[in-house]
């Protein structure tokens, strides 16, 4: 929303810090006050082009300057452009560049609630209404916003940051860098009981969640303690919002699961596994390195590495795309039957 | 749970003044101590008749007055009916006048945590443990609850109702009598990641989240900040619990979205677009105005203006049953083709 | 993830006295520090085999001693055995046994919000940054978390756990030994809107929730308060994270409710009723005693009691099932029609 100044040779300096491949073509000396989409940026302001499809929007934009692939066309308002192989990336890079970013009031709020047993490293920010337990250890740069719960003997990482409303429950672990939205909810008892005559007895939750660096999840999603052990997010994973990982869970490194997607109890994704939205995978079952699950597939069985499957149950993306097909020439083969059937009764004749 | 006492005619004048067909049959001097479903209302009670299927139950009820269409049948027991062409409309009207409403006690409680630089209205409450950031402004007569967080530089209109939980982040906008359900969360970041290498480098999500006038959002939903510009909720339209609106979505005025939908970045609802439950919006389309999604439906193209839809992926109603008929018909199809392979092997012969 | 260490002599007699079938073979003086997977558990540590398909790390695993089925077979290690016919039930009572439960500091903090018309029993919990609404009744040995907001006029049991972030709107009523784990929501108004020319008008939800005894309620859940009258979950049903309970619906006692599954208002389970994950039933709806909807299960009409059902729509699980095998021979088929077409168009010359 608020951005600060600067000039696209500083900006573009910044960027070819970062990435090997960005060429400035046009007015370094122009002054760029923001970023907006390429429809809606105007002279002072830089926009992106990334996906090929918006092409027609980049030859009509009002943009200052656009990052663009290195074969884009010059826009009809001669805009300033920067080339890269990578323009989402470039994007990302020139959004933290450009950001104004908000300053916290640092320190401890006297409106927070830290207990006298928990250990905060210097530089750490709670709150007003912000609390933390007895044992909790939290590391430096790390915020905990107003309304946030890190409850006792909880491990919080460096340069964390916990939005409003998020709940650790006890003795859970989160490594460096990891970002909770709002209301997220890591720890919560398990979904484990015992039948008994009808009955369902609880099964205490003894174990945790451990959350590796670098990991990000989105507003309201759930990831459950684990019945012995740790249920565990893998380094670098992004996960959307509600979203619910099982007990005993353990999400490989680098996945990506989009929003209202499931994990069942003792699930396994391995590295690298996408997750279409509201997909899902039933408790025990292994999903292989570098699977993709697009949207609402629901995967009954496990899967090996590489697999992209779709449907309910899950099967090859291939061989749904072709069982839709046949549903859709099932009308026709009913009247070929029928056909069938007057031309065999006239020859029986 | 509670309701103030009145006569069925102070009652009746009450909804005359706001509907034009209302009738009163019966006596006026009743005095009616609450309102209750057909089943369960007593002979000081007032019930209605919305749905002709329970038509049942009226014939039956004890309910002393009854709201009822204009052409329902008189109950056994003589009730006082007061007639509509409208009953769940005079039905709401009827449990505003009587619900006897929580008086609030105003202000900001000593125990809230409002920033210097806030600017509260006349008539704001602030109730203990409610947030409010550096910058933000709230309309007159707004009610902030207990664990409720407005992040710094928001905009809250007039008679916004924010329940207990509720997260509204950095920057965002809400319109009048605005109201968000316990532990919603608005303008927590869009799940943006550019991929490079393997690894998911952040989009910092520098947009906001603009929410029009009349909207009502329920419980743990979740609207997600654009990446730049603005994720916005189009003014009138209602939407349930759990549900997920990506980044950078518009959802045009006066719509439904019932529980547990989702809309993934980008997407647009028009005007007057409803959403049963469980639906879903793939990325970057449109659902054209007044169209109708059934529960489940998975879009995943755009659809024009007035379409209905059901199934995934989501196709036309009427072709979806069609599919689901034909379903039922291949055993015996498979039958048929039998049969007629045993014909024609012995026409053969 | 913390244990108190026993013998297992003593955890064997504390078994015993609560199940009759079990057997102790092998070392009774043998010190137990913890409970651990079957792969992870050490020479001092307990384990469990429940699920016969795991009868493998038994074999090998390295524990001390393990619960097992009557029938298991002696592992390789030599290890001690509580034999029992139920051996999950076991392990539930060894965990409760062991697991060293944190000690909370009892009594209202100071830093929590409570109402001087509140009326807490002995032995009641509020830690800071909790809140009890005016005339509000809470029963003894309950305890209500950081972050956890409780509105007027409710009626909460005894032992009742309102875990962080939990809120329960006016009015509502929960039994004894509750549990709710955090960020769920109870009494969030319904979605009941009356239309009228294109606007959805509010109906006023003035009824509440009502949770029994020994339920127990997972993160993020919603339960919505009714328009009228009550929205009821019976005792010892046990629901899931992210489910979603519509207002008015009635829940009947002992039911499992699966992760992200949701019931529209006015729906109602009977006793003993499972819903796999994400399964839904549609407003108005009565799903029969002892039914059991698979996962995504879509119930879209009334089911008689004891029904077991998958799909959507849901249709009774063996015809799904076959339904799903049809649609895999539909590839044949249609070449057996090719070849019958073509031996008919031979038999015509």
């Amino acid at each position: 929303m608020s951005f600060r100044t600067s000039t696209l040779q500083a900006l573009f300096e910044h960027l070819a810090g970062i990435l090997d491949d960005v060429v400035l073509e046009g007015d370094g000396g122009l002054e760029i006050h923001g970023i907006n989409g390429l429809r809606e940026a105007g002279p002072g302001e830089l926009s992106f082009l990334s996906n090929p499809r918006y092409g027609g929007d980049l030859a009509e934009t009002s943009a200052g300057a656009v990052i663009v692939p290195h074969d884009a066309l010059q826009p009809a308002n001669g805009a300033s452009l920067i080339r890269t192989g990578v323009p989402y990336l470039a994007l990302a890079s020139a959004l933290s560049f450009l950001a104004d970013t908000e300053a916290l009031e640092a320190g401890v709020h006297p409106g927070a609630h830290v207990h006298p047993e928990a250990e905060l490293a210097a530089g750490v920010t709670v709150m007003a209404g912000g609390y933390v337990g007895a044992g909790t250890v939290v590391g430096g740069g790390s915020v905990i916003y107003p309304g946030t719960v890190v409850m006792g003997r909880c491990r919080i990482g460096a340069e964390v940051l916990l939005y409003p409303g998020v709940v650790v429950r006890e003795g859970c672990v989160l490594g460096d860098r990891v970002i909770l939205h709002p209301n997220v909810c890591i720890g919560g008892d398990g979904f484990g009981f015992a039948q008994h005559e009808g009955r369902h007895i609880k099964i205490p939750q003894v174990g945790n969640v451990i959350i590796e660096d670098d990991v990000e999840i989105g507003a309201c999603s759930c990831v459950d303690r684990a019945t012995l052990g740790s249920t565990v997010i893998g380094r670098g994973s992004k996960i959307d919002d509600l979203v619910m990982i099982g007990h005993g869970g353990k999400v490989g490194a680098h996945t990506l699961i989009v929003a209202q997607s499931g994990m069942a109890g003792s699930a396994e994704l391995e590295e690298g596994v996408v997750l279409g939205a509201r997909a899902g995978v039933l408790g025990h079952l292994t999903v292989g390195a570098g699977s993709k699950l697009y949207s609402r597939a629901h995967v009954t069985k496990s899967l090996p590495p590489g697999s992209v499957v779709s449907g309910n149950p899950a099967r090859p993306h291939a061989k749904q795309l072709k069982h839709e097909a046949l549903l859709g020439k099932m009308e026709a083969l009913m009247a070929r039957v029928a056909e069938l059937e007057r031309e065999v009764a006239a020859l029986k004749e």
